[in-house]
């Protein structure tokens, strides 16, 4: 896609982001930099920011609508130019976040059987099975597979143990991987065999990078009496405090369950948010344009570091996302986020939080400058080696 | 409470009132008066607004914080200024909404047995139980009971049958009454005498007008170990859509018990809506004295409103909140909300939605100007009579 008018990525000071960014900058002690959490260096896009404060003038810090008809409109209008394929805007609901919707659409959608969730999963979805009062089934890709991927039988003996529905990261955090159509199709064949549901979290479909491609799983044929997405526009323009992502349920008998329900199932989204991700979806496309090249970038940065400066640490492909796995086993340390921390000044998300057991990885977040993702693999390299 | 520096209460506009409140006005036909849904037609105090607005040129606009010890001490200090009771500061936690903290107490602390929600009760909690996986026992407090209260022997025998949990709305929203500590009293005796659990939504307590006092459940003797409230600025402040309330849980096993649990349970909160509510509970008093004395008048206003030109319509006597309960059945209506929708332009609220069956009845929003209020009433006047 070409973009005219491209805005530039601004990266924030130290200062700046430890005003922005309360929990992944704000609990640092002195010296220590986050490469943690998943939330960017960068300033938010000023058209989104520009929006969100015109409407806190307007005085909009009240109920927002039951109906948000504009938002189904703007994210499947965003959809189809970004990925070819499109729910219809009124498949469309809003939710406060992407965890609860996943959760919402277990709750209502699903039966009671078990939950699998694929690990390494991301870490605030561990334990979300057992919250919608179901089992929670572990379906562990082996740490050592330089490609991971869902393994199909093993995904059929969960469902034939009696579980019904699939957990689907799509991209895939903290792989970085984007499953391909066929890697998908085969899902899907399985899921259709069992008579199960998938709950696609496709949060991070915005950042997929050069030489990968988007593929909802709502794109492909025969999932969508079975399957609903939840996206979102907060990942990829740093506004996850704004509350608003949303629930794509392309089954109208889906929607109708859905709409049955008591408000308090669903009512806790905001108005800013809602204002943020149509926003961002409308006229969001000549920022992510620049920071998805910067993620490219940055992310060739990492490789080349790693490269020079910690040749035994292995890294998992990353075809989107920000979110580095690395596994710095070779290096003998037990837990190596604690190493990293301790001795080097640099906080990243240990590996145990995603999939139990895996000490020796870790999670990095590159989206930062190439300054300071130079200085955090410099100082690794202390740590660890 | 004497206050320096008050903060004069600023009415909206019609064409500030359709921006600033998308749900209340814009979804109004023109012509039609909104008096529905429980939002001010009031600005958002500045202090508060300017605090927020602030944080979003700070660039805040992503996670909060985990634990957010500064939320737990500006509410101590407010309850304890206001209520001359107050919890300890760790016993506050952030969650995203009131009905959301409810839910949160029921589904983490209460035990499998029911719910009791008396009615008529605030309409976005019925069905609250069923989202628990509760069965829900409705307290029905006769429509006719002038000074509607807490019927203790209903109360006893649905605990008798296999009830758990008390939802209390403390003040009430419809019924507009400030429980008194000896009904308090009386309350927690069944409760202990059953071993039964309570969650007191106590997002009105700021709107207790005068005449009457607020007393927190909490502030009972023998509630800690069976009791949690649900409180916010959120209501008074005009705030909903910025996202966080609190729970207060002055039980530490209660605490541990909520702090085991996944995150994904709890973490959907705003970092805006923190520092909203900080702000109020902080630097809110002055706004807040001008709010309550404005409510005041306005609740006398109705008063004689009602008097003059709908003397057949019997009100609740309103001790707190902006909310009065109307029976206007003596009119002879069987759907009154729609009655004054059709031929009044006045968009209520419908009994039905807090009391099954409770037609003839209606929710009035009086936090308008004495203007908007007035023309209201004699709309209403010439629809019913």
């Amino acid at each position: 896609m070409v973009i005219a008018d491209r805005r530039p990525i601004v990266d924030l000071t130290e200062e700046q982001a430890r005003r922005a960014l309360p929990l992944k900058w704000g609990l640092m002690p002195a010296g220590v930099i986050p490469a943690w959490v998943a939330e960017m260096d960068y300033a938010v896009d000023p058209v989104v920011m520009e929006a969100v404060q015109r409407a806190l003038a307007d005085g909009i810090t009240g109920y927002p609508l039951e109906r948000e008809p504009a938002l189904g409109e703007a994210y499947a209008g965003w959809a189809a130019r970004h990925f070819g394929w499109a729910p219809s805007p009124e498949a469309v609901r809003p939710v406060v976040d992407v965890t609860a919707g996943v959760r919402l659409a277990i709750d209502v959608l699903s039966g009671p059987g078990g939950v699998v969730f694929p690990t390494p999963g991301y870490n605030a979805q561990h334990g979300l099975a057992g919250i919608t009062g179901r089992t929670e089934h572990l379906l562990e890709v082996p740490l050592s597979a330089e490609r991971a991927g869902i393994d199909l039988d093993r995904l059929d003996r969960l469902f034939a143990e009696g579980a019904r529905t699939l957990i689907l990261t799509q991209p895939h955090n903290p792989w970085g991987r984007v499953f391909t159509r066929a890697e998908l199709e085969g899902i899907r064949d399985v899921v259709v065999r069992h008579g199960a549901r998938v709950v696609s979290d496709e949060i991070h479909a915005p950042l997929v990078l050069p030489g990968a491609e988007h593929v909802s799983y709502l794109a492909i044929d025969g999932t969508h009496d079975h399957a609903v997405a939840v996206v979102a526009a907060s990942k990829a323009f740093n506004t996850a405090g704004l509350k608003c992502a949303q629930l794509v349920v392309p089954s109208a008998a889906d929607r109708a369950r859905l709409d049955a329900e008591p408000m308090s199932r669903n009512d806790s989204w905001s108005p800013l948010g809602v204002i943020a991700a149509r926003t961002a979806y409308d006229d969001g496309d000549p920022w992510l344009a620049s920071l998805v090249e910067r993620l490219d970038q940055q992310r060739a940065l990492l490789g080349s570091l790693l490269a020079d400066h910690l040749p035994e640490v292995r890294m998992r492909p990353v075809e989107a996302t920000y979110l580095a796995w690395l596994d710095a086993s070779a290096y003998g340390h037990d837990a190596a986020a604690a190493v990293a921390l301790e001795r080097g000044r640099v906080q990243l998300s240990d590996g145990a939080s995603y999939a139990p057991g895996s000490t020796g990885h870790v999670r990095l977040n590159f989206a930062t400058s190439p300054e300071r993702l130079t200085e955090i693999v410099e100082r690794l390299a202390k740590a660890w080696t």
